[in-house]
């Protein structure tokens, strides 16, 4: 297909109707596909069922009998891989229960019930329900449940642009600066949510250092993919330490999870932070439970046999699944839309997604036609806060969980509808 | 033992003497005992050994695959036998994670932040953490950790008195008309913690209708040992049902968790009330988690078969080690303290503990010196709401994680410790 604007009315009509007739034709197949889920297939869970042996011996380290009540911050054996494995100081961290996304919502819980020590760790800060509503930074394209979960306590989500290699910093420094009531940012470091792009070490050191009017200013930092590469190896940038050097040793929560290492429902959860916060965390979990279950906790140790480069290792078989899932799904949209003007998209440097733009005001139209046609994608608009783009381009595919075969078949009925919706579009105008 | 104040103050002196060579001849063995712990021992843990076994077949009812995520408020089969068992309505529930604390503390942290619907479903109140602090009424002696994460929200926790068959409910009913401050009771409806009585059924009913000033008046209702019998069984009133028939179908919390029932570390827990309130809490559980764990989930099923009856056979095992346990521990203190007027007890009717009182004055002294010499009991006062226990004579004696053995050498401590400290206060005045 050549670039349809250059094309006569008529060829534009002709292409129109092509377009109109392929979507129909796809249409009569009534397939019922899905592209929406980030989540692995069974091909990639398979890889992990040794953890589902038989537990012979369920006594951790020191003794500790797994099946019975206690031990609040997880195990200390899976601390040590975990630090092995990130860089993150065991002694920081607390691990368990099965979602980061739960450890995140706790510690919204915590900033909004009870407040939190500063940046700085100097003094206490007030609980967030108090004063003016906080506003959290969101980059976008970004991450619905992030976005989601911080509206849930009535957080004001402020859009910010997502460059290259990350958060456009002038505007976060901008507006942290100004306005007291912004409290903190959301940031993905490696392969980010839906881009899959890296943060350039330059600005998670913009982010340790920036100046912010609320002295509780938090980075809220989900290293999600941080050892799910899926062509070259990246790293996330040490942001704790960062924070430490830039006098802001509190300011900083590293959440990250082994969902997508193995399991997505029964993994291990994480979240680390200053010496002085996660002391002040600790408190409250006490609190809430007498342990996370420390079964899984010890199937990842055995399963790892307690090494981080078992864990990478690992790793490199799931990018072997998942790659040519990606490299398909590129070459194909390479194939119908390069050089059309009709969809753009960056390469993802690894991750679970592919993010795509389509002509502006299209993508909730593609999503409709698409889903009428049987292949559910992620809503468009998910990608922004409260749902609103306020382009409507913006259009989140996850590769992973289907077989190459339904790939295929949906990136048909994809590809079709991205076509005729903005074709028709353009033409009506 | 002869009653020790009929005793001549020669006698007496008598008797003071040979009670500290007792206690320092025990202290002298240098032993390392534990009777402060509310949970099980290994003996009974290897009763669910099987849970462990390999998970040959991943899939859940309706072909869920319990490895991936999804299913935010669990697994139907799991809540099928779960109605079957406690006649808690399989609709108005969540299932999931390994603690009904962490329900709890949910549950407290959503009223405070969120507010939810009133008694009635009719209006939503304010989040409790607006306004005066809530007063949450506390049955004492009762649950420190029910205590605890109350006051970790900053609610105000009032002194009620327990009696044979609940808690005064004169006394909760005049509190909670009068006062709108007055947000909850908590209630532990069959074998309470620690004294391990029933609550009737005229009390429940009570705690259905009771007018409360506060719209958002609830009960939080832990049946933690809904089926731990030890003699007899009994059963804990059908407090939703309750609710509903006296108008008020949103007022109660039902919590329960199977972490006694297989493994403490590891088992499944539940939360359910009425039916606007749980849709609520779904709405807020969708943000904390893309799906709790649903391996255990899965195995507890498996496990039990889905049938309600081999949980309560499981029990009766379970029964069979826990009941010669709290027998000897029961007949050790008749036999030392009988008639004595130094230690006196209700026998539990079932649950995990013995609630014993001591003279006045002398509940800290008895726990200091016991551990002094060897023996660990829970923290004198813990069974009253900040810790303290305003006649300083309450002790909760956890019998069912030592060994037999083991339990002889601790009751021996704590005897010596009982009558050498409650000797010495009387002689002293």
């Amino acid at each position: 297909m050549p670039i349809w604007s250059e094309l006569g009315k008529k060829d534009q009509q002709e292409l129109l109707a092509e377009s109109r007739a392929r979507y129909d034709g796809l249409k009569a197949r009534s397939l019922r596909l899905d592209l929406s889920r980030g989540k692995p297939g069974p091909d990639a869970l398979d890889f992990s069922n040794g953890i589902l042996g038989a537990l012979e011996d369920y006594h951790a380290e020191g003794g500790i009998d797994v099946r019975n009540y206690g031990v609040v911050d997880g195990l200390p054996e899976l601390k040590r891989l975990f630090a092995d494995l990130l860089g993150v100081p065991a002694g920081n961290m607390i691990v368990g229960g099965n979602s980061s996304l739960t450890h995140m919502y706790n510690t919204f819980a915590m900033l909004y019930l009870f407040g939190a020590p500063d940046g700085m760790g100097d003094m206490d800060c007030r609980p967030w329900h108090r004063g003016d509503a906080a506003k959290i930074l969101c980059p976008v394209p970004g991450y619905d449940r992030h976005f989601n979960l911080s509206a849930d306590f009535g957080a004001k989500l402020v859009n910010i642009p997502m460059e290259k290699d990350g958060p456009d910093m002038d505007e976060a420094e901008r507006l942290a600066a100004s306005d007291p009531s912004v409290k903190g940012i959301w940031v993905v470091p490696l392969y980010s949510n839906p881009a899959g792009s890296v943060l350039s070490r330059e600005k998670a050191l913009r982010l340790a250092c920036m100046k912010a009017a609320a002295p509780d200013f938090r980075v809220f930092w989900d290293n999600a993919y941080g050892v799910h590469h899926l062509w070259e190896e990246h790293e996330a940038p040490d942001i704790l330490s960062m924070c430490c050097e830039a006098g802001y040793p509190e300011r900083a929560f590293y959440f990250f999870s082994t969902s997508k290492v193995n399991f997505p429902g029964s993994g291990v959860g994480l979240v680390a932070t200053g010496p002085k916060t996660i002391e002040r965390m600790k408190v409250h979990l006490k609190l809430q439970t007498i342990g996370f279950d420390k079964i899984p906790q010890l199937r990842t140790v055995r399963f790892f046999d307690g090494k981080a480069e078992n864990v990478r290792l690992h790793m490199t078989k799931l990018a072997k699944v998942l790659r040519p899932k990606f490299e398909f799904v590129m070459d194909r949209l390479d194939a119908e839309f390069g050089g059309t003007g009709l969809l753009s998209y960056e390469r993802p440097l690894g991750g679970y997604f592919i993010s795509v733009d389509v002509p502006e005001g299209c993508a909730k139209k593609v999503v409709e036609i698409a889903s009428e046609a049987g292949a559910a994608l992620t809503p468009a608009g998910a990608t922004f806060p409260y749902g609103k783009d306020p382009k409507d381009s913006n259009i989140r595919i996850a590769p992973t969980f289907p077989s190459l075969e339904d790939l295929a078949d949906t990136l048909d009925i994809f590809c079709a509808s991205v076509k005729l919706a903005a074709l028709e579009k353009y033409l009506a105008v």
